[in-house]
């Protein structure tokens, strides 16, 4: 296994110029000592079946759609509801300003859960390139449904590994939420990248140059740690052509990126021991504006969770990675996986 | 002990105008069952003493002043430079822009710590009124100190307590950051809190009006949940009177933020099990254009750890709280201190 190789560099403060955020590299970090106990990995599961598992069915909020979609008790992926969801599909949307100025909106949305095998103890990182494109797959066809909603202007996919990372099944599964606004996050984003297409003329994406960043590389995607990582040993997954939208993909492109994003959770889970993390799939809201065409360029990203995130983060919006983006990617570039 | 109501209340999303960022209300996610252990309360000390101590003052990195200035061994509060620094003070501040447009500075700054008292098992919450205030006029006299160094355009004075809330040490400290640009989170606030004040004509917080979101208050401070609390039982103490930087704190206020403080915290503990948190002064750059002179506030934000942060938020900027503040603040006033 690689060893974190620990060149004598100073502090640096990088823009990520996607988020326009500014993120503090600091290796001095990683060196505390702590008087608490060490981080644990992701607890491990204290059960063996869970109402996710195949045969529990009945334990689980209504289905949408299952893959494949004439099977019965031989599924791949079943989409479902939530059934505590943060959102509610009843509720009709309103918004409303009090006498005091503040704005409130009713909680109208949708809230889905991916089940992404029928077995217990599967990770996404155990399942073959193939399947890994038929869970994008599903998130492609839900998205769509969404899309036909009224009221709905942007749909967020994310998957939560681990206890510390959010996830309170540990069976795999990802979530989706459908939202009535356009959540800050993404505007940001997209005004950022907007602002750099109306600087040099290019997709801030597309005019990506990954040297020594680069991680691996499919036919249709890159992986690579970006220049200013909000994570230690963050990795994205972009689309090498410009596409705005995630579920612009087709079942060739699925298949790739099944691939491609298999291999990079293999290496990470090697590498890190298996660390709680987080992927997210970053588009666009269904409707944008033609002038952000151009420059939206919608990728995945994992954020490993190796160390919490506290209040100077939490203030300030700057988080501080104790991980050169450089020596990551040397890192994970570097892992073998033995077939 | 109060215990939580639970009115049949419909998920709600609410608009931070502080922040300008959007919160869901969702009762319903906080009755989740999870097949992971409990998330545990802040981890016990493994130790009696540690460099924090008095009697270990060598094993630290240089003092900058104590409290009372002249102690020796019977020091109150020591500010010391972090051994561990997320940036350099032995840097010169510089910028760079890469062939590829990668924006980067030199990681300049200062990374400071309040060492809060001199016994390792003592919390803030142990502390005198008297004490508490101490402690804010400690950070006001390090501020005024940073605000005389060159580049320093901001200071975050957060502190992280329990391991999950970021904190690495037990031993009661808190910690800034002085650094050469303003945070995006904080431009983004004053930019919010300057939009509210053209619309209205008042400052956003002068103009509060805490009603039900009323904890307590002291002569000079109110304490409340936020209307839009990103996080469940979050509090803020907001000064009475219009003030944009927290180091205009004099000697009589101090002294009344204190006892506040203290009261707020020790609720917050009996109520919610010695929770983990981060307890956060938002003040204003030292230079800022005179135009947000009447619509900046310094506020102090305490944001308690009871469900970790997933990849939604992450993702979206949106956080999801199972907490209504009305409950929230409602259960906080009503918690009986024992003298």
């Amino acid at each position: 296994m690689a060893e974190a190789e620990a060149p004598n560099r100073s502090p640096e403060i990088r823009k990520d110029r996607i988020h326009n955020r500014w993120v503090l590299f600091s290796p001095a970090r990683s060196r505390r000592p702590s008087d608490f106990k060490a981080k644990s990995n992701p607890q491990p599961n204290n059960k063996t079946e869970c109402p996710f598992c195949a045969g529990h069915e009945h334990e689980c909020a209504p289905e949408i759609f299952r893959v494949p979609a004439d099977s019965t008790a031989d599924w791949k992926i079943r989409v479902i509801q939530n059934l505590f969801p943060a959102v509610s599909r009843e509720l009709e949307f309103q918004n409303s300003v009090s006498a005091l100025g503040d704005v409130a909106a009713s909680g109208f949305g949708f809230h889905d859960v991916v089940i992404e095998s029928p077995v217990h103890s599967i990770n996404m990182s155990d399942l073959s390139p193939s399947q890994v494109g038929e869970v994008m797959l599903a998130f492609k066809k839900r998205v769509e449904q969404l899309q036909n909603c009224d009221n709905v202007k942007y749909v967020q996919v994310f998957k939560n590994h681990g206890a510390s990372a959010g996830a309170s099944m540990s069976h795999s599964h990802s979530q989706m939420i459908a939202l009535p606004i356009v959540p800050p996050a993404v505007s940001a984003r997209l005004d950022s990248m907007r602002e750099y297409y109306k600087q040099t003329g290019k997709c801030s994406l597309c005019d990506i140059q990954p040297n020594e960043l680069l991680i691996d590389q499919s036919a249709h995607f890159i992986s690579l740690v970006p220049f200013a990582a909000t994570f230690a040993f963050e990795i994205w997954i972009i689309p090498r052509d410009h596409s705005s939208h995630f579920h612009e993909l087709d079942n060739e492109k699925a298949n790739d990126l099944g691939g491609l994003l298999k291999l990079v959770l293999l290496k990470m889970s090697l590498q890190l021991n298996n660390p709680p993390f987080n992927l997210l799939i970053h588009t666009s809201p269904f409707q944008v504006d033609p002038s952000y065409a151009p420059s939206t360029h919608w990728f995945l990203q994992i954020a490993p969770h190796l160390s919490g995130v506290g209040g100077f983060e939490i203030a300030t919006g700057c988080h501080i990675n104790p991980v050169f983006p450089e020596d990551a990617a040397k890192i994970l570039r570097d892992v073998r996986i033995l077939n």
